[in-house]
C-alpha cells in the first residue's frame, strides 16, 4: 500500500470535493463511539433508537426541516436516485442534466425502464425560465459538483410552481448544509455526508414529504414494485419507531447527529457567512488572475461550495504548484479532468486555509 | 442518552449475535484508517484501489474463495437479497424457510412480484433430503441466526446436484468466516460484517460466479431491469478497476482487509477448532442442565456458531442472572423472544470468555 501517499495527502490541506477533508470533530466523535459500544448495538434497542433520535432531532434543527417532511438513511446519494424512481415514478420522469451527476440520474430511471426525458444545458450553464413538464418526478441538481454549477433556488422554486403535481426531487449531495431551502417548495432533497458533513463515505440522507409516501402508497397498492427494504413504506414503518429497515451504519448515524449538533453549536448562520466569504475571495482572486479563470462564468450559476477553476493547459503546472505549497485540489471531474481543478468550500475548510489558498494563487 | 446503559454493556462480555462484539483490532484498525486518511480518499484514487484490491485478497485467501467466484461488496446483507432477485431471477425463485432470516428472503421475492414458492420446515429443525425444484434461483440460509440452525453442507451441495441449472444462493451471514464451503457447490453466497467479522455494520460481501454473471447480463440484454450502481454488470466493471460502482463504506473495506490478514496469521484451521471447541463446551453444558435445553434438538442442525438455549419460562430470570455475572445473552429472536437466549460463538469470543459462560450456567 502507498503509505508515503497517504501520509502526504494527509498533512495537506484538501479541496477535494468529496470524500472532502473531515470536519474538525469527526475523530473524536468516531472514537465515542467505539468507547460507547455503538458499533455493536443491536438496531432494535433502545439505545440505538435514541442515537437514531438524535440524530434527526440535530439535523432536523440544523437545516430547519420542517415536521412535514421525513428523514430516511440509505448508504449513499447514488443509491437515494434508484429509490427515487422505483418509488416515486410509474411511467416517467424529467431530469434537468447539466454535468455528470444530474446525468447520471436521468440514467438511473432509463436503466430502470422508465420513459425519462432530458432538458439539457451545456456544462457549466443553468437553464431558462422554469417550464411546464407532462411528467411524474422532476430530477434537478441544485449544486452540480461536477462543473460547480449552483441553480438559483427561485428557479428551482419556480419549477414546484409550473409542476404542482409533479414530485420536485432536489440533489444538494454538495450544497448542504450551506443551502437554505423553502421545503414547503421541494418535495424530496439528499446529499451524503462525504460532502459538507465532511465525515467519512457510506451513509445518505434522504428527506421526502408526505407526497412522496403517498405516491409511494399508491403505487404499492396498484401492485407495482417499489423495492424491499428501502422502499419508502419501509422505512416509515421503522422510522416511526426510531428504527432503521436493516442493521445500519449506526456509527456514521451516531457521528452526523454529532457533526449538526458542533455545527448548530457554531452557529449555522457563521457558517453559511464564512461560506459565502471563502467564495468571494476564491472566485475574485480567479477572476483577476490571468490564466485561471473561473469555469463557470456567469454569476448567477456560480457555486459558493464547490469552486470549478479552468485553467486549461495549464492545469498539471498549477496542481504541482499548488501541491508543493500543501495544497491538494481536486481534479476535474469526467471529460473535464485535465483542464479543470476544483475547489470544494465546505464548513471542514476554515476561513484561513482559503486565505493560504488565495495567496498561493495570487503568487503562481 | 443512556449513557450509563452503554458503558456498562460496554464491560460486559456480549454474545449478542449481531452486531456482535468488535473484533480485538477492529478498534485499532479503524484509528489507523482516519491516520491514514481513508476517509478522505477518492474512490477513484490509485490509494483507494490499493485497499480494494488488498481487502479482496485477504479475504479470499481467508475463504479459499476460487477465482471463479467475485467479490462484490454492498452496504447490509438485507440489501443483497434485494439485488439476488433484480439480478437473477425472471419470473421464479424457491426459498428454504426454516426461521425468519430465510423467510425475508421469500418476502423479498414476492415484494418484486416474483412468482415465489417456499420450502417450509418448523423454526428449529432442517429439511429433508434434497429436492428437485424447477426454479431459476435456490435461496437457502446455511445457518439461520434467528433460532440457530446449520444445515449440513451435503444437504446446500445435494440440492446444487438436483438441480444444477437454478442458481444456489447461500446466507452465511453468522456462519462465515468458521464454514469451509466448497464454492465448486454454490453460486453466490453472502454475508453481512457484523457478525463472524466483528465489525460495526454499514458493510455486505457478496461472493457470486459467473453463472450468475451472465444471467445478470441475460436479464439485461432482454431489456429487463436488474437495478442501476449495484447490478452485476455494474459491479464487474468497476470492480475490475477495483473500484466500486459508488462512493462506498470506504473505512469499512479497509478494516474488513487487516481483520482478514488478522484471522489469517491466527490460522483459519485454529479459528476453526477453536469455535468447535467452545461450541461443545456450551452445547454439553445446556444439555446437562435441567431447564436450559438447546432449542435445536437434533444434533445434525446444531449450529456452532449462534447457539440458542430454550429456557421457556425461566428465560428473563436467566438472563439476569448472567447480566449480574458481566454476560450479555442476545435475547430471542421475533417470536421466540422471552423464550430463547441466543449465544454468539464468532472470532472475536475467546475461548476463557465460553469458559466464564459455561462454568456461569453450571452455577445457575
Amino acid at each position: 500500500m502507498p503509505h508515503e501517499t497517504r501520509f502526504q495527502k494527509n498533512m495537506m490541506v484538501d479541496f477535494s470535493p468529496g470524500p472532502s477533508q473531515l470536519y474538525f470533530t469527526v475523530e473524536d466523535h468516531t472514537r465515542n463511539a467505539f468507547r460507547q459500544g455503538v458499533p455493536s448495538l443491536s438496531h432494535r434497542s433502545r439505545a440505538f433508537e435514541a442515537i437514531y433520535q438524535h440524530t434527526q432531532e440535530h439535523l432536523r434543527a440544523l437545516l430547519s426541516i420542517p415536521t412535514t417532511h421525513h428523514i430516511f438513511f440509505t448508504s449513499s446519494a447514488t443509491e437515494i436516485w434508484e429509490r427515487l424512481v422505483q418509488n416515486l415514478v410509474v411511467e416517467h420522469s424529467a431530469h434537468f442534466v447539466n454535468g455528470a451527476f444530474s446525468e447520471k440520474f436521468y440514467q438511473v430511471a432509463k436503466q430502470l425502464n422508465k420513459s425519462a426525458q432530458e432538458i439539457r444545458a451545456a456544462d457549466g450553464e443553468g437553464f431558462a425560465l422554469p417550464v411546464k413538464l407532462n411528467t411524474e418526478l422532476i430530477g434537478v441538481a441544485h449544486n452540480e459538483t461536477s462543473t460547480g454549477v449552483a441553480l438559483p433556488k427561485e428557479f428551482i422554486y419556480g419549477l414546484k410552481d409550473k409542476n404542482p403535481h409533479a414530485l420536485l426531487c432536489v440533489d444538494a449531495v454538495s450544497s448542504l448544509p450551506f443551502v437554505d431551502f423553502d421545503y414547503s417548495k421541494i418535495d424530496s432533497v439528499y446529499f451524503s455526508v462525504q460532502k459538507g458533513f465532511g465525515m467519512p463515505p457510506g451513509l445518505g440522507a434522504w428527506i421526502v414529504n408526505d407526497a412522496c409516501m403517498e405516491k409511494a402508497a399508491s403505487l404499492q397498492a396498484r401492485g407495482l414494485p417499489i423495492g424491499t427494504h428501502h422502499s419508502l413504506p419501509s422505512y416509515l414503518k421503522n422510522g416511526l419507531k426510531n428504527q432503521t429497515p436493516e442493521t445500519p451504519n449506526s456509527v456514521a448515524i451516531y457521528v452526523l447527529g454529532k457533526v449538526a449538533e458542533d455545527m448548530a453549536r457554531r452557529g449555522i448562520g457563521t457558517i453559511r457567512k464564512e461560506t459565502e466569504y471563502k467564495a468571494v475571495i476564491l472566485y475574485h482572486e480567479l477572476q483577476r488572475h490571468p490564466g485561471l479563470p473561473p469555469f463557470v462564468q456567469d454569476k448567477t450559476y456560480q457555486s459558493p461550495t464547490v469552486i470549478v477553476a479552468n485553467p486549461g493547459r495549464q492545469t498539471e503546472k498549477f496542481a504541482t504548484y499548488l501541491s508543493k505549497k500543501g495544497i491538494k485540489a481536486g481534479e476535474g471531474y469526467g471529460v473535464h479532468k485535465g483542464a479543470h481543478l476544483r475547489f470544494a468550500n465546505f464548513p471542514a475548510h476554515s476561513k484561513e486555509q482559503f486565505e493560504l489558498l488565495v495567496d498561493s494563487i495570487q503568487a503562481f
